[in-house]
């Protein structure tokens, strides 16, 4: 726009790139590492570099890591019986960080979206056939696998997962039937409110729900 | 937290520095650098670094600039009589992209807030008044020098307002009166809404009512 200078400009435009930053807010934030200490521009960028000089892809749940395979997929204490299959490295954050799950992960790297023009072959649904397969191999006759489709609640996460399901069902019907298949529970979370849930929550939570009397029981 | 690579931590860390971006959000735009090309974490880390480096203070009106003095302080054909007082640089961008404004400009660098300890000798008051002054003394007895004050028309603004005014009566005295304040009109934006507008707005855009009508104008 000429206002500005060119290499604040070219930081804006950079800012700006991120998901849910605007041109208003890459504007604040390249002010304020203007005014900010000169380190804090150059330890932003360094950290930026580093990070994608340190990093490698884990070849086993394909998740950001130090080393290959990550921390979690060489974790020998970790149940080995339970895969969870999650969009993106952050769910696989969200899980580690409630500590409810003590499997092992595979990122699929996102869902099935025709309205993005994302289909199946831009995913890993390969590597998660492979996955699943050498897993089996090591378990068969011994133990089951159970494989917990963790994709979003959303239209796409629930496409993605009938995809799964199916694409899975195909490898289980080589193999002694040692592999289950869930899907994370849907239903009103801690501390809603019913007057504002939505028709398909309120749909869901009454379609899962789960028994607490019956005489005889 | 252990669950990320340390790597990965630190651009979360040094992004949450960042105005407006949470802990969320700056792992969101870590993960979604990580997903992106190499070469856009690569340019952005160059952009910040370059930033710092090629960027100066204008010594007259400190904006931030490619040279000192700035693009706008050394137009000779801008309005040398009217100099518009601002919070920050980017007021300036605003006003400049508005085109309503053909002047010069002085960032104090803030406003005084004594909630968050910011007092006058924090901004730049001296700097303002050796400004005035000498813009002064170039013009005493040939023309008039107006300073509009443009700080934000919030509580702090308006203090900030009140102090400049005091600050440049006190140089006006051993001038020969070529000196105006003026402060920017407050009232209701363009297409706001009676109904929603907050009872200071309301007030101000009362007081500063403008005649359009009487018998014998």
């Amino acid at each position: 726009m000429g206002v500005l200078p060119r290499s604040v400009e070219k930081v804006i435009e950079e800012l700006e790139r991120l998901p849910g930053v605007g041109p208003k807010s890459a504007a604040r934030m390249t002010y304020f590492l203007l005014r900010a200490p000169r380190d804090w521009s150059a330890s932003l960028a360094e950290a930026l570099v580093k990070m994608r000089e340190l990093t490698v892809t884990c070849t086993e749940c394909f998740n950001v890591a130090d080393h290959d395979p990550c921390k979690i997929c060489s974790d020998s204490g970790r149940d080995r019986t339970r895969l969870c299959v999650v969009e993106e490295p952050l769910d696989v954050v969200a899980l580690e960080l409630s500590g409810v799950f003590d499997g092992r992960y595979f990122i699929l790297g996102g869902v099935v979206s025709p309205a993005e023009g994302i289909g199946p072959e831009q995913l890993r649904f390969d590597e998660l056939k492979e996955r699943v397969k050498s897993l089996l191999d090591k378990h068969v006759d011994k133990e089951e696998l159970e494989v917990i489709i963790a994709t979003n609640p959303s239209l796409e996460g629930e496409a993605t997962a009938s995809y799964i399901v199916e694409v899975l069902k195909g490898i289980d019907e080589k193999t002694a039937g040692t592999l289950k298949i869930s899907r994370l529970a849907m239903g009103l979370p801690t501390g809603a409110d019913l007057e504002y849930a939505d028709r398909l929550t309120l749909k869901r939570s009454l379609e899962g729900r789960t028994r607490v009397y019956a005489r005889g029981d």
